[in-house]
Parts: structure tokens; sequence; C-alpha cells
């Protein structure tokens, strides 16, 4: 398994057990980890902070040039708040674990360029249809529903 | 002028006092303002709060209904992320002040059948005109130029 998706998977583990929504991303640039995160709904009370979006954050501000280089790994196919932020820093690149319990805007990544690559993780799979059976509202207020 | 955009151009200013980029917005529930907040990338050193995203951080976390029922203000034009967030919860209305500065995702915005409003407003198209000036490179790294 690629070490970078291992990586996301393992943030999206500790959002599970810090009683938060397991999913988890890392991005990554020249073959290293320059950010890694996971969602802080619970943990932080934030809206905005899904996995994707807390690792951004924690890469901290980063040139266009850079961001231009990246690929941006994710347990759960992409929302329309961190498929638009792949879009706004021009973010080539986005490896997804799988989009069997939510499928992201993935349409929108491909038509503005932007490669994406689904590689149907099991664990990640998993680990949030467990954690839905457990909080199906907590899940449901993270994607708006 | 309307009071919501007002308090939306009261953020940006107060922005722009920070040192910050200013752009401000404010979330508005059955006539009531229930998150404001402003850009937030210099003061906080974050990537990720741009002035409708740090409006909505603020008002913490609500249920889908509300979300469904609110307008969102906005100094400037929606960015791809702040405009995927809008979609994200469902947020059926945007009223803009500008986007002469920066053309947002306005098109995908109402080919979602979000109802975006532009009102032309001469003080925040002044006031951004302004800070790009004095900051140019701030204001790239910002809409990932």
């Amino acid at each position: 398994m690629d070490k970078f998706m291992e990586a996301a998977f393992e943030e999206a583990k500790k959002g599970y057990e810090e009683g938060g929504i397991p999913i988890g991303s890392v991005l990554v640039h020249d073959g290293k980890i320059i950010g890694r995160g996971h969602n802080k709904r619970v943990q932080k009370g934030s809206v905005i902070l899904h996995g994707e979006m807390d690792a951004l954050e924690n890469a901290g501000r980063l040139s266009a040039k850079i961001y231009q280089e990246c690929t941006l790994y994710t347990t759960l196919s992409p929302c329309p708040m961190c498929s638009g932020t792949i879009l706004l820093y021009g973010i080539p690149r986005v490896v997804i674990a799988e989009n069997k319990t939510f499928m992201g805007e993935e349409e929108l990544l491909s038509s503005r360029g932007v490669k994406v690559l689904v590689t149907h993780h099991e664990g990640c799979y998993q680990l949030m249809q467990q954690f839905i059976k457990e909080k199906p509202g907590l899940w449901n207020e993270d994607i708006g529903v």
C-alpha cells in the first residue's frame, strides 16, 4: 500500500480514536509529507476543518509554485469545499482511498484538469462504515445533510 | 446600503487595519447575523480562513436546516474554496459586493441553484484596489497565483 495513503489512514484512525470523524489527509511535495491532518469537527468544533483542509492548514502558507507541484492524499472522496480548495490552490493531483461512502466532486475536479486517482482502499471504507453506524447524525452534519 | 453588506464591509476594514487582506463576510439567518469574519491569512497564518470561511467558522456548528435558510454576504466574489463551502452546506443565497477585483465561481454557484446577487459596492472595490496596490504579493498568495 502507498506509504502516503497509509499516513492519511493513520490520521483518519487518530480522528476516530479522538471521537471524531475518521477522515485523514496528507499533502505531499517532492516525495515528502509537508502537511497532515484529520477532520476536527468534534475536536475543535470546526465546520471547515475537514481532513483535507486540516492538512493544508497544517502545511502553512506556501507559494503557488509549491501547491502546483503537490499531490493531496485523502481517505475519502473530497466534498465541494475541499474540492474547491484544491482548485483554488491549483493542486494538480488527488489520490482518494475510496468513494463508496461518499462521492465528492471528482467530476468537477477532472473537468478542471485535476488528475484524480481512486485506490479503493478497504480499510478506509470499513472505518467510515463503522463510524457512520455509530454516529450517523454527526456524519450527516459534516456533509450538510 | 444594505446593513448586512455594511457589516461585511466593516469586517473587511477591520482586516485592513490589522495589516491583513480586506475581505469580510457575514452569515445571516432569519434577519440576524449569526456569524461574521474576515480573511485571517496574515493574522493567523491561515490558508483556509478567507472572509467567508471565517464567518462560517465563527457561526459554529449548525444543522443543515439552518444553513439552508441562510444568506451569505461577502465583500468579494467567492473563490473556488468558499464557493465549494457554500455548496457543501446548501446555502441558497449569496450577496456579493463586487466582482471587478476578482471573479469567483459565480457561474458554478448559479449552475447549482444558488441565487447570486452582485451589488457593485464602490467602497469594497476601492478598499481592495488600495490593498492590492500596497501588497500585490500577499494578494496573489491568497488566490493561489
